[in-house]
């Protein structure tokens, strides 16, 4: 039942010797298999001399491919995501050299692991993404898409920030705490964890609110259905500057009243593994977990 | 599109002078709406010289009644709701003076709350509980219900267990640990909470799987679906002595190379709550939670 | 035993109308009974007409006291602190209305708690403080004094912060993290309890070093000898904003290769208190704590 | 300065093969020095056919040496310490090839440290133990010392355990909990880490004070002066079985209203290591801490 693909992306980090040369390579593959190729155009120095090879930027190639091949680390990742969840785009992460929760192809296994993906022999995984709006005065001040987690955080002076907060309307409670981080499964394993929070299987539907460092203990990590709506008042920032980031990238400021909005984006992202893979080798080795005994 | 209501089980703590009271005030209100009234046995004394009150015992109270209005505490709550799961039966708690989780009717509003449910003038939450079996030797050694939590534990001496954890029959990890827990959104505010897990929202479909003291701290607190088979294999029990409790109850002694298997109950439980209540209100309370600024 | 105490000063927020008049009839009492009476000059409108006061600012009122009564909460206690640590000054703490860790005598008990303490009636508890260096290329760049804590955090990026952390000059380990935490005893029980720091007995010699949302879980709390001299080291900070703030207040930024000294301040302040007082009692009522069954 | 050594002790799991022919080597080495040695009675097998070694019991051993060499693993360092406390003994721990938080000299390097040790070049570090004493009805019903911690711990149901604390003799406040750990600064990195307590510094003259999945989240890990004694009471045993246990080893019995009494044991524990060695090394190997940037 594997979508047929016709048309692959090469994005990320192709730049350097050591990447152009798997590009191209790669490239050459596709191109043999009669499946066009487009190039993420950062990356295009590397195909110099392959006539029929499209190039385009990051955020317009989404509509113009079947599957995404990525070279990175996680971070890259998570910022194509973000730019290919609307498109329904196959996408599958190759690290370049260090294992990562998304890109778990290493790069020696790209050209087999390839070629088995464009015989339908993988599995499909749907993550969902978070999409964040800033409600201020009435208007939409501020909206972004992230795949691990959106965070609200103090600026650089010890002190605590208040906010109450809501869900699907509700009030919930107030918190005193450094910042407050809702995340993805993808993203409980990210900063979520260092918070203290929980671990959500990577297709659970469901968000992690995670306080930073709260002021009262029995503000505790809580799990919610990813159909609810988080949300976030910022109350009485006498001189204190707080930020929206989404997956770590730079923040948004936030003013006193703001209402942050945290939904989960109605697409979901496509990751591609090889068949027959244990879910849970990344976590054991990631995390140090022990070993069948 | 209430449920129509016939018959009423009067079940749990009525015992006391106090509850006996209610209790007959109850049966006479109800009688006289045409409503039918079953009595738990143990309660019966409370009403001699109503003949038309059946009494029964709580494990056979279940196919005949509509609603169950439950006198006592969170952990009587916990009983009836495992024995009338399977019967379809709305639940409502009344607490005996302390607020509790399952049981936010105070005593002195429960004849107008009872009035408003006959009414349809509720809301009903369902949640889900947990089937337990143990598999020794390919057979069920024992099985049983649970609503707030599954805990696997050790004996009275302070040494570790070590047992491997498997999901949908994938292997996950191995731990050392004191002990782990697998709890409900109900059961997440119990035992799992004092053992660093996180709240789940009471109508997540998730089960929180948490370990006690475990040895490495990477074993963190892990949320996953509640379709998901959590299967616990308990590995070289040297002398020692470990256990299965469910609810904190009683416990069953289990075995080196016992695997327990822990899945959602297909049946759920109905619990009746007075309309336009605050979902969180008793969390606030019993958590010390901030209310609003 | 107790010291002989000649001449009083009277510190911090006696300006509004409430604590004026308390103000007032403090000067008055300590001046019919022979004693001297500075005033730390933001107060002094507060008794004018009294001929025999004299006023000075805080950072200089030091060297002219044996006893300082601080009105305020736990911020003005720590700040004054700081300023008569070098002076060898008795301080007693007065709260305005709630109840602080330091400021444990309530408004109303003010004069009789004077009164006892003149007469020889108290405990001395001494308490030690942080003395704070930066050295940059060689050089001191910032030194200061802290109650509470030292805290290295970053500025409002959801990054992290790589350092080395030595204890008198031998290496411990490099972590990555939000930031880190050195406490007294005193501040145990402030922001480092939030990040997950033990609770030091107010008297025991230790310091509490407690990282924030440290990446690693292993990166535990760590508790040592006041003596020892701990050296945080600032590791690759591209483009980054870090800070050291000192009892929450106004940071200084910090760069690469920073090397910041937190060592125990040889002067140690006085606190004053009643006399059969339960030293934990301020501890169980701001933590919750369970009273005696 | 270093103590001068006439009188070896060689103690612990000297049993099998290999360490059959490395105790022959060693006690070889030793005679010919002009050392006498003492062997523990365990160990005696192995050393048949040399006349001069006498063997001890190792609860006799301690008056007879002024060093003991111990060959095993972390839990034989803590009970051969428990039986040298009192002597004055210098101890240093030989690990059977897995690196121990006490046993630090591997196996391969024990000729060359021993050697060096008896010309004086090694570090000694003291290290204290705990007394423990259970008062009951006004007599003492049991007493024992432990290197590591005392625990008191529920029995095998999943309830908790309700007890006052007091220190020297001042309530402190009142728990429910699975338990409670008291702690030296070697057994803070044993159960009392894993029950979410702090790192002491090996030399810090305090002990950590962990609740074990404590009801309150606000009863944190606290930590006094080794000075201080600690008194736990035992309340409303209804049916429960408790524990003490020392070391992890047998547990005695707890009754209700039972006064768990542990203090700092006068005499200390001599450890002895190879020079120039960084103290923190074996905290980094075991807790995966981060190595120098």
């Amino acid at each position: 039942m594997a979508k047929s693909i016709k048309r692959v992306g090469l994005i990320g980090k192709y730049g350097d010797q050591d990447s152009s040369k798997m590009l191209l390579q790669l490239a050459e593959y596709l191109l043999n298999r009669q499946i066009s190729v487009v190039l993420e155009d950062t990356a295009a120095d590397g195909v110099r001399g392959l006539p029929s090879v499209t190039t385009l930027p990051r955020e317009k190639i989404g509509g113009h491919i079947d599957l995404a091949i990525v070279m990175g680390g996680d971070g890259t990742m998570l910022n194509v995501s973000c730019h290919l969840a609307e498109h329904d785009v196959l996408i599958v992460g190759v690290n370049k050299g260090r294992l990562g929760f998304l890109t778990d192809i290493p790069p020696e296994a790209m050209m087999q692991e390839v070629e088995r993906i464009l015989e339908g022999d993988y599995e499909t995984e749907e993550r969902f993404l978070l999409s964040t709006e800033v409600m201020r005065a009435g208007k939409i001040a501020h909206s972004a898409k992230a795949f691990n987690d959106a965070v609200i955080t103090k600026g650089e002076l010890a002190r605590l920030i208040e906010f109450e907060m809501y869900l699907d309307g509700e009030f919930v409670h107030s918190l005193r705490a450094d910042g407050i981080i809702v995340a993805t499964p993808t993203g409980s394993t990210a900063y979520a964890m260092s918070a203290g929070g929980p671990i959500l299987h990577p297709t659970l539907e469901a968000m992690a609110i995670v306080p930073i460092c709260p002021h009262t203990f029995s503000d505790r990590p809580l799990v919610v259905s990813s159909d609810s709506i988080v949300e976030i008042v910022i109350m009485e920032l006498v001189g204190q500057r707080v930020f929206l980031t989404l997956d770590g990238q730079a923040g948004f400021s936030l003013q006193d009243q703001d209402h942050i909005f945290v939904r989960r984006l109605e697409h979901t992202v496509k990751l591609i593994h090889p068949t027959r893979r244990n879910h849970y080798e990344v976590l054991r080795a990631k995390l140090h977990w022990g070993e069948k005994l």
